[in-house]
């Protein structure tokens, strides 16, 4: 899998932390907008500085090259 | 409870759907921008055009005033 995520069950799975809630949804907003340029979108959850993203492509019914695409864009966010 | 939101389990929450992803992150960020000014932080999560809010006070183990008052500015939103 990519660096930094977890395959199961037909998804991708990042758990992030960032210093506070502030930066956790800066990094969401930078999630957003590669989702839109890629026309594909995990589902985001905050838990104040933890964000966890959540990839497939429900279509598809598990996880195909758009997911992987898609994550190597969000880890290359750093 | 407030108008929009279920009070369960020590929990208020609300499941609010935008047009697309896009403004589904613009509410979110709206959320986060009265979140930080309350200096109190609901759990969010963005389900492309669905996102689902829930308040609690954990350091109080159930709702406070902080949690109705935070409910009742975000659904001032609109």
């Amino acid at each position: 899998a990519t660096e930094g995520w977890q395959a199961a069950d037909g998804e991708l799975t990042r758990v992030v932390t960032r210093e506070n809630f502030r930066d956790a949804l800066l990094f969401v907003n930078a999630v957003g907008y590669l989702a839109e340029r890629a026309n594909h979108h995990p589902d985001i959850s905050i838990a104040w500085n933890k964000v966890t993203l959540t990839l497939s492509t429900h279509s598809e019914g598990g996880l195909t090259g758009k997911d992987f695409a898609l994550a190597r864009l969000i880890s290359d966010l750093g």
